[in-house]
Parts: structure tokens; C-alpha cells; sequence
């Protein structure tokens, strides 16, 4: 298979589920509004080392936000809904609350809510307060007032969405990542939770050397280990390969954000095949095959 | 006492001592340096509610890094030395590691170490390598070699430096704190925690209606209520105060980036007063007088 | 009148013919369409005193461009033609043709066209090309083949579209300036050609103290003389005034950029009023009331 | 010879006299110094088909302003005297003018200087002012008032200080182009003044197809030319090429802009050579070796 002269590998990407809440935060600016946004999904990669997987699904225009300002919605996603609880308490908290001119919002429309009360940090002060036909609480502080929402819905989701760029050389594979990560960044209800959207690093479960490792380099994805390990996946003339990792609300949304993806990274030069991660079809719930992804 | 025309109280900031890490990250360019370091560093804004205290400290020139490339350090805070440890590995492996492009370095000589020990990652692939003097790991990856130190220093510093910027409204107040941040930037051995480098809420100890608070908005420092509490700290014509919070590596470091920051503050237009937060003098190990800070 | 809050003037904006031509520029990335978009459109504030009033229109999806790729259309406007070819051929000829990766395509509809022929350049290495249903050529060059179209459409449009924000201090009013910039930036065919999007200065015609001058400051809209000149039309308050100029392809474009501008800027706090700036409608042909631009 | 592994070719740069001015653009913030500062060097690549040469020379800190706020330093090249007063008149007094918050002050000590005369503009409501021991004016507008100087310093600088960058494909090249351009943005008294301060096109004198051209491509270095061609530059494997072009206010500077530059460039991943356009040393005054420059 091919789209526009790059090969597309015959496979597909392995997905878990996750439970996921979404925020929609919004400030006197776009700057401020993404200011929030990143510290509050920061140390936010992956479940495997970070208390959960966050990131920044979209730039919101002042249409898209109940107080009519500029906006970014973010995701936070974890294995269990009382972590997304702890988490959205700990993160909005900490790093919405305490940040300049931004107000928060669900951003996730689902049966189910999590209770997210700040209100009581107005020490009586507090009052509520109807924003674009929600009930909200507005709490004075230093700046102003805090305005938010305090329940936020949280449903099952997608995570470990992926595919895997390779190209001739690091810098064009690089290039390619950053595209497609976005293009993912315009479709709704998905993040890409790595550094910058991109993974540099490839793993496999345990290791062969070291016992006590649960995970370690995958040697056989290593361009530098291509002409020293049996079996490489590396093929020849490929010096850069990068990953990208999707999470998101529905299969549907992860399936978009990957076709995007793949869109914009094959535009760029030099970019010679994309594949995609998965475990033989045996650990994860959803399979997103390329083929059907991109409807060749 | 006045600077540029600008109302400096006599008062003086309380600071507590924290262990501190520094940590030198390095991409293929500066974007990639900060897209890490932002990763790395955010959900860090304070201990009371965050895994520890991070930001960004400065960013470097080539000839500020050991592999001679542009980077950026950052500095992890924690109350103990384990806490440090735990971070390093937890915000290190999972956001700098994976990141395109970075190679990490220590960036805190200190008489304490602490290993992070990620070469095992390599499963046996993994190579000694000298690196500007330094003895680094090289790690075959997907995207090729990922280097680093394994040894970090972690030292004894201070956290809780402050000041407070009131200005006739908020987005002047903003304005000049946004310009603190910049300021504060350069000073090496220095962060400002909070998103975008502000706090935009204070807090009182306790609560007065919910007993089950730990902490509540300090209505005294409010502008909305200043008409509405008895004996209001908010001066007639303040609508808008935020706050810096500076952690350093040193009493030293706090004291420049006040410095620093203050004077940037007031060059900024319908800034009418500069404070600083206090318990009276009570609780923390350190304190910063306006007044020595500004050689006034 | 009113609009959240802020008060609207009863008045209208004054605008004037002008011919604009409008460029798809497209790259590898948005970095360098954007990098290649502002070193075009640079020196083109006003056609009073600069080449010709140039600027950005819209920040382009890979869906709406010609070769899939991210792109940024720019708008190009001088009163004649032919100012406007020569303005083309020099513009785009050394600040797009000369950008790393872009090309270029044709951005508006128009029944006449100018020829902007780049393809010589080539020496006959040049060759024709189709690009997205566009005859294109592409053209050999250091860092490899650049494509471009050929003919660019010129049509009557509108410049001079304008509003001013009226706040209590001057760093509230450039917030909403800033604000009413990108609101506009969404608006397809407009551009708002002074620095960032924003004026500061106001003028009057002719000078009353120094005969030689044919323009003025407008000392009845300058805050600082508010108590020195007599009739002055800053309101008591006021401390900072900016004014938002747009040219447009069309009178509905400028009347839709004028609604999303000020709709942007009334949601800044400490704005207190919206004007516009007319010449009592002796000089130009087309006027925006205030009234009907915002439906009130 | 070999700078970290990458081929420098024993050849030199060839570079041009050429009359120079250096403002200093100061701002409320970075953000609306820069914004200034790329309008009014928008539109200056080339003194072939531009009005002028501009562009970015360094950030200044608030220590390196006379009015000890952010800031911006700008060049502006003219082969004439008379141009660069031109210019200064109308890229300042429309860009930089009408820019919000701006002042401007000189930049440049030189036994000459330029008469840039924008008082008269204030009607009589200007006034003389002492900024950090210089004299300027203050001029009352629409946001307050406008300061600055009126004497700029000229001087002889060089044009067309330059270097190539070959890289193994096109995104490799133009992250070291990238990256050199950064590390030059440190070296005062010189700018790149192409797009993002990279060219991607290279020319030769004359047309061999065409003789109404003055300039045509230079096949010999055209990638996608190299089978095509007899006599290719460009070696084997090479697929991308960059030029930097660089201005300066003295032939120090242009070669410490050289060293810079180059250095960075080796840097990235795939570059394999470095060379330096010339004319055989028959066109031009000055003379930069890349062995001298880089001290091989």
C-alpha cells in the first residue's frame, strides 16, 4: 500500500481502554489559556511512570467556550475513574485554579460526573453564578474572581492510539512528527500525550540482559543497532523513526486523529513508510488497521 | 520607600528550605529543549498539592552545554532528598527520555548525588561515552543514541521566595507580571513554579466557615471583596494583585531574581505597589526584606 | 448602546476603494509559511508612507491549500493596479520565492489577473506542473524545486475599516487589542496591516503649529492632554486608546471583521467604550456604522 | 579540513560594502518590541529588489536599553547614505511609530549620523526629555506618549557575508540553517536579512536561455539537477542546500556571525559539508576563509 509515494505497512495499532475527562479552560488570552493548559498536563506521558496521561486536545475559539473568551481543552486520562478523580482534583487545582485570568469547564458530555469541589476554598465568599447556560461558581482571590464549573464528565476511552514514522534520516522523521501531531491537535476529543506530541523511544516487555527490568529497548525499532541485532525491523536506507501516541474519547476520534496524522506526515520529504505498534492482536480491546484507518 | 515611582512596602518574604535538583536538558534545538522541559516541569507548582515543585530555569547557549548543543535546565524541588530522587526517575525517564531529540546532563554540582540510573533501559546495547568531560550512557533508541549523566547533585535550597505586584487593574498587573517572569528567567539557580511564572490566587491557613479546609482564599488580599471585609489589605485603586514565587538553589539566587523580577514589574504602567508574603516571621527558615533586596 | 457592558458609540467608520490581491503561501510547516508571510507583508502599514499596505490574512489548514501542505494567506493592497503587480513581483519574487520550502498559489477569485512570472528564473530548467487542479510551475533551485502559480487575481476591495478601544488604562486596552486581532485573523479576507494588527498613533490632517506637515497628532485623542486641549474627546477615565485598521476584499468582510474584533475586545476587562474613526463622511465611499456592524 | 566530522571547503565568502544604520526598538514587553521589529525590516531581504536590506540584529535585555525596558535591535542597509536616511524615515515612522508601546533610540555610534526628525508630528504638545542620559522627545498619542531619539549613527558595514550549508536531505538542512540563524541572533552588530534568515534559492549572473534576465538559477547547485547538469557542485548524496547571508556592521562581526553560524550547523544530524559563495574574489571588497573564520 501507498499514500502519496510512502509505503503503508499492512498492520495495525493495539489500543487499550482508559477512563477519560475533559476540560475546557479558558482566559483573557490564547497565551494564558495554554499557559494553564501545559502545566496542568505536564508529567502527563504515560500511566506507566506518571500519575496519568494528560494533554492538550484543541485550541478553542471564543465561540466554542461558555464565557465567549479564547480556550484550550485538555484530556486527562487513567486506568481507573477515581484516579481521573484524583487527578482532575489535584491538577485543576494546583494548575488551573492558582493560574491567571482562567476559568474552567466540563468539556465532556457523559452519564457519569466527577465532583470536583473548589467552591469551598471561597471561605463563604463564594457565590454562583450562570455561565453560558451552566451553573458555575465564581470564588474571589487575589486576582478576581475564579470561575468554574465542579462536575466534569468522565466515560471509557481509547488509549495507545499510534503509528510509527519511519524516514532516511532523523531530522526529516522528526519534521514529519511534528506535522502530524498538528494536524491531530484540530481533531476534537483526541491528545498525543508525549513530549511535543512525539515519542524517540521504543520499548519491549522485559529484558534480556537485565531481569529486573520490566521494559527495555526495543533493539530490533534501533536504526543505530540495525546492522548488530538479528531479525531489525529497520529497514535499509531508515535513520530516524518516531512514534506518535493517541488517546481519545471514542475509537471513532482515535481513528481520525491517526488518519490526519498520517496525512500530514507523509507530505513531508524524505519520509519512506509508515507502520503502527501492537502486541499480535493479544493484550489490547481495539485494533485500528492502517488500511481501514486510511481507507486504501 | 518608592522605585521608579512605584510603592515598595517594608515588609519581607518567609521562605522554607527544600532539596533542589537541576538538570540540564539538550535537543537538536531550542524548541525541543523546551517542549522537554515543559513536559518535565509542569504539573509542579507547589508540594501542597503537586509530586514537587519544577520549572524552568533558564534557557542555555551552545556554549552553556556540555554536548554543545541548546538547551534548557530546570530544577525539581521536593522537601526530602527521596522525594527528589523519586521525581528525578519519574520526570526524567518518562518526559525527557522519551522526548525527539534530548540528551540530559547534570546541572548541580553539590556534594550529594543521586543515581538515575536509565542506561539499564539499553538491555546490554548500551555504551560508555565521553561527553565534554562528562562521563554520559549512550542509549540505542528508535529515533537513534539517547546520552545522558546518571549522577545528579541535590543540595539543600529555598523555596517560597515572593513578592506581590498590585496595580490600578488587572492587566497592568498582569502585564508587569508576565515582564517579572522574564526577568526572573535569567537568573540561573532560579524558577517561578506556578503557570506561566504567576499565582493568581492567595491563601489563608485554615477556613472560617468550612472547618474541613485546610486552606481558603485570603479574602483580606481580595479586590472584589474589599468592600465587603473588615479590615481589607487591598489599597484604594487596586483591582488586580498577582504574585511571584520564586524557588532557588540558594538564599543568594531568591535575593537576585526579587531583584530582578521587582524591577521589571514597576517599569510597567499603572503598577502602584510591590509587597511580599509573610507569616510574620514565624514559619519559615528564611527572610527576603524589600527593602535589602532593592538596596533601598 | 451597549455590548456586555461596554458602551458602542453612534457613529461609523469611514473606508475607502482600494485594489487587493491575495497569496496562498505554503511550506513544509506553518513555522515557515508564517516566517515566509511576515518578511512579505513587513513595511506595509500604510500606503501613506510605505510600499503598500500588506499584512496576514489567515492561518491556512492543509485542507485548504492547493498542495495539502500548512499554509498562511496574506493580502497585498495599493490604490492602483498596477502598484499592486509591481508590489507582487517584488514582494513575493524576494520573500517567497526566497523562503526555505514554500510555494505559492493564486488566493482569490477575481475576473482580472496579474501575470507575476517567476518561471524565467529557471533558464529552462523550469517545467509545468499540476498542482490540486492548478497549473503550476516548478522551478530547480538550491534547496530543491519551488512551485508556484503564475497568474494572481486583482480585484476592487476596502481599506480603512476601523474601530478604536477606549479603556481605563493603556495596558487594558492593548489586551483587547490583542484580542481583537485574532478574532480577526479568523475572518477570511481581511488583514489588519499596522504592527501586530494595532495602531497607536491617531492623526489629523495638516498640522496647526508647523505648516509643512500634512498630518498630525490628534491632540483631542491623546489621554495625556486630555486636561490640556480644549474639546477633548477622550472621556474622563480613559487612560488608553488603540485602534484596530482593517482592509478587506469586500465591504462584508470588513464589516464581519469589524463585528468579530470588537466582540473580542468588549470581553477585556476595564474596556469602556468603542468608537470608530470617520471624516463625517465627506471622504470616503464606504461607511460601517457601529450600530448595524454589531446588530444592536 | 572537518569541524565535528562535516567537510569545510577551502574556499571564502565574498562580501560588499554597504552603508548601515542600528535602531534601538524598546517595547512594554518582548512580544510588542519584536512585533515592531518585524514590521519595519518586513520586506528588506535584498537591495536587489527590496527597498532596503533589514532585519533582526539581537533581543536586548532591559540592562542594554536606555529606558531600561525590553527591546529590540534592528539594522537597516542601503548602499547609500540618502537610502538609509530614506528608509529610517519611513520604515521607523510607519512601523515603529505606530507600533504599540514602542520608543526608539539609536543604536549605533558612528562619526556620522542621520537627522530622523518625528517631533514635528506632536504639533507643539511635544516635549524634550532626558532617557537614560540621551536626549529624546515625547510625542502625545491615541495611547500615551511616544519617545524617542533623533539622531541615528550611519557607518560602512558589509553585505553579503554568507555560507552554505550541504546536508544529505532537505529537513537536515534546514534545521542547521535553523539553528545557525539562532546562534547569529547572539552576535551584535549583524543580521540575516532573508526569511527567517535563510535563502533557498541560488542565482547566477545572467540567463543562458533567457537574456532579458539579469539572474537566473545556478544549476550547478540545484539538487534536483545534479544528473542533469554537467559540472554539478553538488556531491553526491547531497540533497538539500541552504545559503545564510549576513550584513554587519563591521568585518568582526560578520566573521564572528560566520563562526557562530557554522559551528551550530555541524551540529545537526546529516550535514555533510560546509562551503562559502564567492566570484572568484574579482567583485568584492572583503574576503572571509572559512579556515580563518572558523581557525583551522
Amino acid at each position: 500500500m501507498e499514500l502519496e509515494g510512502v509505503e503503508i505497512e499492512d498492520t495495525f495499532a493495539e489500543a487499550f481502554p482508559i477512563k477519560v475527562a475533559r476540560v475546557l479552560i479558558t482566559a483573557v488570552n490564547e497565551k494564558w489559556a495554554m499557559e494553564a493548559a501545559k502545566e496542568t498536563t505536564g508529567f502527563g506521558t504515560s500511566v506507566i511512570g506518571c500519575p496519568s496521561e494528560a494533554g492538550i486536545d484543541k485550541i478553542l475559539s471564543p465561540e466554542e467556550t461558555p464565557d465567549g473568551r479564547p480556550g484550550v481543552a485538555i484530556m486527562i486520562c487513567h486506568f481507573k475513574k477515581d484516579g481521573v478523580k484524583g487527578q482532575l482534583l489535584g491538577r485543576l487545582g494546583q494548575c488551573v485554579f492558582t493560574a491567571p485570568t482562567t476559568a474552567m469547564f466540563n468539556g465532556l458530555e457523559a452519564e457519569e460526573t466527577l465532583p470536583i469541589k473548589l467552591h469551598f476554598f471561597g471561605d463563604g465568599f463564594e457565590y454562583e453564578k450562570e455561565v453560558g447556560g451552566r451553573k458555575a461558581w465564581g470564588i474571589p482571590m487575589m486576582e478576581g474572581d475564579f470561575i468554574c464549573e465542579e462536575e466534569y464528565g468522565v466515560k471509557a476511552g481509547v488509549a495507545g492510539g499510534n503509528f510509527f514514522i519511519l524516514a532516511k534520516d532523523q531530522m526529516s522523521a522528526l519534521t514529519a512528527a511534528e506535522n502530524a501531531v498538528s494536524a491531530i491537535r484540530q481533531v476534537e476529543g483526541t491528545i498525543t500525550p508525549f513530549p511535543g506530541g512525539v515519542v524517540a523511544s521504543g520499548s519491549k516487555v522485559g529484558s534480556k540482559k537485565y531481569k529486573f527490568m520490566h521494559a527495555s529497548t526495543n533493539e530490533k525499532f534501533c536504526p543505530t543497532l540495525r546492522d548488530k541485532v538479528e531479525g531489525s525491523e529497520i529497514p535499509e536506507g531508515v535513520n530516524g523513526v518516531y512514534e506518535i501516541v493517541i488517546d481519545g474519547v471514542s475509537e471513532e476520534a482515535v481513528k481520525e486523529a491517526m488518519k490526519v496524522g498520517i496525512e500530514a506526515a507523509v507530505k513531508v520529504p524524505d519520509v519512506v513508510k509508515i507502520s503502527a505498534g501492537n502486541f499480535g492482536g493479544t493484550l489490547g480491546k481495539y485494533q485500528f488497521k492502517l488500511k481501514e484507518v486510511l481507507g486504501l
